[in-house]
């Protein structure tokens, strides 16, 4: 069994993109510039986008981080997104979610100029990932695919199950993993909740990716001897243990599971790390302008 | 074993459109207009084209058949279809594929407003599509749904295989079956040339569609008993006892597999005329700018 260790490659690419950067400088190119708008105070998202600001540091990357209080009306954050698009200087940004219930999150992602969409949310950038063109590719799914090429671990012809159907993970892992390349190139079954034998489908997978957000959903009797476990959850479970309270759980129960795959990912430490380095390789693309002119 | 007769419901659907629009008439609506334009002379482009122009009459809609000979530039194509897109009275329209090889056919598709797209293929539906926001759904995958809706098929957690990756038929039925809605809510498996063991996936499946373009390649010992099968392939395999000379084929070798099967469409008569009957529906949608304002 070989763990996936999504920190050391993460820190890896990180110096990679650095490496480009100052290349990029020295060439009299721009410094490229992520923006990240916060709205409200919740936990999890604060984390989430002090770890952008710092990533972009790491990866010589300009960021600017804007605030506003939980009460912000929808029209005031549409019109600082508009103003965003306009912004020469922004190559690309984000609007960290979730929102607050009383702005629609579709009509900000919609706002957004999909050329500077760097999350990939915004329906042109999903509809080009289907089809195959180039785009922005959401930053889980594209961290995955990056795990799967670093460990050079063979995906085509092979069997992939992902669990969960979700907009940002599950439907778009599922395309990328049947796409005509590497990695992709897989025969792809998507489970959910309204799945039966979701055990049967797992038993049969060379390659399972774990994304319903259910705290050690798959457990040993569901997979196969040697295959590729890739665990995209992330719960937080109460912990009398950590300094926190709580523990980030993922959707595989890896004590159990782990001796039975060629590859696993731990949580944390596996997927989660990758998530933010993808957002950075999406917004060095757009610095650079290699998707949308 | 029953037959699911494309031709009576795609004749059914016309009737309750063209019903619809004569209500939209009375009421003082505006009769939906579609446009196709059509590039050379290939004849299966004409047939189509041709049959799209005959529906519209059936449906009570206004159509303009717009005819660029095959040497036609690219940039002349592309005025068209902007002049298209700002002509008010032009609901939606359609540029018939494929076109000539100096032609950019991802160009002209990207070219055309989304919001008059009734085939479906702009980034912008294909991705909506996926998210599961309204749209215009491409007109096979739309038609299968459809068959399956008014012959009352359950879909929610049966197994569904798709044979074939294509961006057209393959992905979006992928995409729509896994869906939280009716039809969807079902496993689904997505099969295509570089898929091993493609007779054990077929066997476990409650639904296949089959849209690989080889003609019978699904074949008796593939299917389980009850299965519900559909049939997209239309491979104009040569004949001798047609007028043509050639004769439209399946994907699936319908004398052997249709005893087997619950529900199974036939070719010609099955999922063809339903891809027509789409493409009115997403005109009327389109009519009652009942998707995008």
């Amino acid at each position: 069994m070989q763990l996936i260790d999504g920190k050391a490659v993460s820190s890896q690419i990180k110096q990679e993109i650095a490496a480009e950067v100052e290349q990029i400088v020295k060439n009299g190119g721009k410094v490229p510039h992520l923006a990240a708008i916060l709205v409200g105070h919740d936990g999890g998202s604060e984390t989430y986008v002090a770890n952008k600001v710092k990533s972009c540091a790491e990866c010589g990357f300009k960021s600017s981080l804007i605030r506003f209080e939980a009460d912000v009306t929808e029209e005031t954050l549409l019109a600082k997104v508009r103003e965003l698009n306009d912004d020469a200087d922004v190559d690309g940004f984000i609007v960290q979610l979730p929102l607050p219930k009383h702005i629609s999150e579709q009509k900000v992602i919609e706002t957004i100029d999909y050329r500077k969409d760097v999350d990939g949310f915004h329906p042109i950038n999903v509809g080009r990932m289907s089809i195959g063109l180039p785009c922005y590719v959401s930053a889980t799914p594209n961290g995955i695919l990056e795990l799967l090429k670093r460990y050079n671990i063979e995906t085509s012809g092979k069997h992939c199950v992902v669990l969960g159907r979700s907009n940002i993970v599950g439907k778009p892992m599922a395309s990328l993993m049947m796409q005509k390349a590497y990695p992709g190139d897989a025969t792809v079954t998507v489970c959910h909740s309204r799945s039966k034998n979701i055990q049967e489908e797992c038993l049969r997978a060379d390659i399972i990716i774990a994304a319903l957000g259910q705290p050690e959903f798959l457990k040993a009797e569901m997979v196969k001897e040697g295959a590729v476990v890739i665990d995209v959850g992330t719960t937080r479970v109460p912990s009398t243990v950590t300094k926190s309270g709580f523990k980030l759980t993922g959707d595989v129960k890896f004590d159990e599971v782990a001796p039975k795959c060629s590859f696993i990912t731990p949580v944390p430490g596996g997927v989660g790390p990758m998530t933010i380095v993808s957002l950075m390789r999406n917004t060095l693309l757009a610095g650079k302008k290699a998707i949308y002119k």
